[in-house]
């Protein structure tokens, strides 16, 4: 199976444990950002990490001490230990403006050519789909939302399909949106969005994603088709349950839906992922392939209270896909 | 003052009652169109009506035998007695392929240079807003939805404002939304949306509208800006109840209030508005006005069972929501 | 077309009125029971009639003046003006002793063999199907209940099928129940019921009944088959809308469902069907068929406030449903 | 059976119609204040009505053209023909500065040696009870609040009891209270307030105040017992249905209730009752006694959009309850 | 005092820890049962033992990693090592033909003579009772279901009384019920279901299951009465909290309650017990009594994730729950 | 600073461990009272203390068995150390008669003058605050509830202000209240209560603080003003979570905020906060302060499951709030 995308030396990696079954294991060590991780924050989670320059950078979801969640840039040179900027990205508008924001939260990071866009939800009178875009970490500029709310997360494919920026986005509302299905939009300028199509929704058979979906990272591409991780949620009698499953999608019609994995491959399970701020989920923002090595590693938001790491090979993942359909 | 449209010599029109005090009366022989009026339909109600080669035609929201609306024209000589097709819009694509519908509702018809766009509810996994075109009234055109799901109470502005047109719209859920402001949306094409920008929400102050909001007929415009009638929702131990008002909009920048009026224009009052499928509703789709005499026909729907049609004199609104601003 | 059952010499009728294009119409001196008919009783509706040595009597839910429904028996020559008893039903147990209830309402009345069985919805730590019978109208024996709460819209089939009594119901929950399909179950005694199966549900392509529904009025054997008119359900912005249509079910597998009809026969539109103790409701629990002309007399219960009349020809609504299926 | 209190020899009144069995009937010219009283008001209803100088006053809820409740004065000379002042009182603090309000409703108009006390709803971070005090109708103090919010309904005995001014009240929430009981209050300066004690509560077993009550008029003195005049409401399916009834408290311990009527005295029927701003509403604030007659003229909100009258014979209202209590 | 059953020489035990002051400690080794027992499961829970043969077999409840519940069988020969099948149980009908299940859960396991009948929460249309039966835990045939939905929790006591099976039930809803009290019906042929009593219900006087209750274990006949193990459930503004209690019930006629403990046996505290897929939840559905020596084994489902262990003494259990009525 | 109290020689206390950067600090040895501190009880949690007599007596809310709070005392050398009664507190009324109690929680303790007031919530048809007093910690006496239902949070001021006692207070509701803001009462004799006024409300720009927020604390008298500590609740997707935060008010008009942190002072991290009966609740019902050292020991309820402490300088809190206000 090929995969499209860079090479990752210095991609984080743990073997698999011996005697595990699973497709997707765990990174002993989690989580990697523990609570209180800079002075003004409390909890970080739901993060976008890119390779660059040798390094990592990543954009971080901080909730800060008055309960916001704001966006913070990091830096990391094994993407374990991580640097997180204490003060939040100061955005600018295509004018060099300072363009504020009440909120912002659960980033996607997505490099198309050379430039790195940020897709994030933030706040127009009620959560939609913010987008960014930055070259070099430092100057960050704003573009007009996608949607006018309610929408949340927007997730960009890393190139244009047919002459068009495609973005996933989630329908939702106000609150906390006990629906949620998967489209997907178009844009030629990544202003203006149309030819909205249904890509994928809830599934009332498989339990785990029975409430609402929204899709994770941004889509790899392989020959398989676009491999794209989701979030799946189930609500309980005691509150919601996330967990996160996969799908291909297809590489020149993305809203067609090749495979959709019957199974989560992963459920909150551990201690750091059952208990905290909301208890009981496993979030995923970001998925960094290693080429060579197939080698995957995902970094998931934990209990909305840390991040986590995860990691797979690429084509056991998709060959647990396609073999355990829908 | 000074409006800007067609004189239409056979605007419906009868002359305020002697001793009403207010802006906007109602026609003394409402509703015009009443329950059951073809086989299919069991109610008509907020629908779309335009002056057509000196007569006029109506896109009408139909509620049929099974519960479900969908889109049928009519056509009338006088705007008061109406012959409504028994047959539903049949819809195709650019292509001219059949375009099925599960269900369509709440249309408006905007006359753009020599086309004439029909915006309405419509259903793509959730209501959202769908748009239509025809320039004969016999063949009619869909083009892709505006939005993902969840809207409704797409307008478009007549004319294009600075390149672009404009569509008004109100951010939904699937339900029976409890909530609802209005947004302004941007387009070249009429198919990619953007630049959304919110125009103006509920206003907790004036207790009609305290609940959810969406923009009414066409906007008009004027040398006092554009007139904007809007409902107003407001709710009691016993349901909803839907009012109107109306706003004035800046000529160039219509997401800028010039003025906003406190009080309502129409609240629910007679029997066919406070008794029907949906008690206590005026919701009005339609504003005409003959631009010689500055005379206003506003056709509303009333209990979602009937068409009825109220007057006043377009001067005499913009003045009273000037003299009255919240 | 057959229909089995019985000549009715007296039944009610009236002729459709000339231009009327409906299969079902009502009655011109509608409602034939008003408000306080009795001393202690507020409203009558929602009600159940059978022909009795040729008169008519039925079994009438009163609410009281203290709000609380409880069955009444009345009798009537013409089916038309009735005589209602001032006092309720007191109900004795098979040994003889006094059966007292919390509350009875939408009582159906069946005659099996030489019994008249009463299914009504009453109180056993929330509602539920209860069971009682009589001969002679004047003694009335209360068995246990057929269910464990919450049920409602109990009716029995005319006569046993396969050796077994056969009861429709309605899976209900302990207030405005916002979901209801029709179950069917079967017993030997009357006492112990299984074989519990699930006949039909809502119909989310059918608005007006897309609840919830619930059987009717005892179903009327033909040769097409039994004929169930059942109420549906929708709800607006402001409430619930009871409607009523019909369907046809296998004459020995009564689960089975031959035909649906698509669209609704009635629903409510005039004053005393969309105002009232509960607007917006036509709830049918009787329907007599004079097997020598195919007339069909309905009684309904009109906004939880009257009893209403309307009339159709059998043959017609099966015609119409068959036509017309889903 | 004596009854304390004034003569009124212009209390409005008409006899029972023939044939009614009822304890309480309605004035045959209702409703006696409509729509559109006054140019700035929609609605009257709720109010309350004192003999004054041989006329009648009244403070009138007035729901403004932009929805929000004021409370206005009126006056006239036989209690049916009302003056409305176009103003809403302009309220005062005990040093004589302007007191505004955000809103006020339901008042309750009691009068206490020489002083005349409101009492009414109005916002203080929610709605509470607010006192005002008048001597002549034209200048209005307010005192503080009686109550953190969040309450409703305060009504105030006619005289001090065991040397303190009593208040009856019922705690509320912040929207459309879906539970209700009636507490009352002690005073010695009409600020602070305390001794709070339990009077009664909803009525399970009846079921038309099964939801909430709320005290009624300003109770009226008989050596029977405090008349108390309450109103009940039940939830239908279709929403809150609003009846009045009768209870009787001990003189001197007036949370002690001796008598309780079982059936409601009036429910909603009439077309002015069941359609309007809210349906099924009867809703009443003011009871007027002749002491002479024992003639009982009953002013009651009717649909939260009119205000009706109705008719007793006090002795009769008394014997009623004591005869059918709980 | 005497208990009626088997004894049981291996059952589990551990030793009252020193100082413990409670009827029924925990298993220090608990849970039993740990995550992703099997390949296909996620959790394992809320599941049914019996001895057999000298070894245990159990019916167990294991969520699939899709999130859906199915029924697995198991051995053991301690009652705490288990071999858990791979496959869920394949249910034949009683002409031994396949009957597939969409969900099966919570069961339970009675043995009659020499059947063993197994009752679960299972579909129609909505969750209510299923029976099987097996003799070898071989093949394993469905009988009809015992009830219309919605119901859960149905337990068979372990022999006919008065000739006829009897099923503890609690009615309930299609979602996460907030309420429920326990019936009881009775059966000549386990198929047609009668006769359905109150046996108890929620107890607002004590919190811990002051919202809903159902039914544990099959209950244990003794001289005292039947024991039945039960669990009661409170809602925290963070969700139910499930705890368990006991009950006596008369011997002849189980729908009379002799005691009920006032105070819970056990309530959520350990970890394995507060967090997990559903937080603070021990929900019991086994008690294996042996009767020679009065020690009792309870298996109960901790945070629906895990199987626990608790021990206690048949006859301080009995003791307690006398000594401490309600 | 200096602040106005007593010397505590004995006050717990640990030195801020090195490295922390907050300005309040856990206690290394949390929680101080664990699960099943007695034998009747289950979880103490939210309680009251103070010093008396060279060492501490409080006033515990104990969660008994049967799941219902009551009060109960203790005694401690240490503060940390603690002797609780057995039996909870057994009221009298003046008179010295039995004052039985349905339920109490949430206790706080003032001392004013001689006197020990306890303020908690209790139950008169709905929750509320009861008051009741003590000199000796032997005997109880209970003073008439402040206000009518429903209410929580009640804290005293520790003396008159001109000549008033003061009672900081929170407007509720029956349930798990969605929303809350703190006013405040006056009384000359602690039973009549009027002069409310609002103090403050939710924030909705602090996220931690933006459903409900409620007094922790009796204030404690600095020359920077009152300090009141304070428990702000936000709502996830899983429930509540309870940060407490701090805000200064004027001395002489203590209505007045002066200062409000932006950033909690304490939230929900460790085990014992995040997991229990309710998890993620840190509430502070006391802070005492050592005027020597300006050391402050805070007592907070984990998870309503703990006693856990936590320490703070007074003049870092003061600090910290005015350099970080709203």
């Amino acid at each position: 199976m090929k995969v499209f995308g860079e090479k990752i030396h210095n991609l984080p990696w743990e073997n698999k444990p011996q005697g595990c079954r699973e497709v997707v294991w765990r990174y002993s060590k989690n989580p990697i950002i523990k609570r209180n991780p800079i002075l003004k924050g409390s909890r970080i989670f739901n993060s976008a990490i890119v390779p660059y320059k040798n390094e990592f950078v990543g954009i971080f979801r901080v909730d800060h001490k008055d309960g916001v969640p704001f966006l913070h840039s990091g830096r990391s040179t094994d993407g374990i230990q991580w640097h997180i900027e204490e003060e939040d990205i100061k955005w600018v508008d295509i004018d060099g403006k300072p363009f504020p924001v009440n909120y912002a939260y659960d980033p996607r990071l997505t490099k198309i050519d050379d430039s790195y866009y940020i897709t994030f939800c933030t706040d127009d009178h009620g959560p939609t789909i913010g987008i960014g875009t930055t070259k070099d970490f430092k100057t960050f500029v704003r573009l007009p939302n996608a949607y006018v709310p309610f929408n949340r997360n927007g997730v960009l494919f890393p190139r244009k399909i047919n002459g068009k920026y495609i973005m996933l986005n989630r329908p939702s509302d106000n609150g906390h949106t006990p629906f949620g299905d998967i489209f997907l939009s178009e844009s030629f300028d990544m202003i203006h969005w149309g030819n909205h199509r249904y890509v994928m929704g809830t599934n009332k058979q498989n339990w785990w994603e029975n409430l609402k979906i929204g899709a994770g990272p941004v889509p790899i591409e392989t020959d398989a088709g676009w491999l794209l991780i989701y979030h799946g949620v189930t609500l309980t009698c005691n509150g919601y349950v996330y967990s996160f499953g996969g799908a291909l999608l297809d590489i020149d019609n993305p809203d067609k839906v090749l495979y959709r994995g019957k199974y989560y491959l992963l459920t909150p399970e551990e201690d750091y992922e059952t208990s905290g701020f909301v208890p009981n989920v496993v979030f995923p923002c970001t998925a960094i392939c290693d080429v060579e090595t197939g080698r995957l590693a995902i970094y998931y938001g934990a209990a909305d209270s840390y991040i986590a790491l995860a990691f797979a090979y690429i084509d056991e993942i998709i060959d647990f896909i396609r073999k355990n359909p829908n």
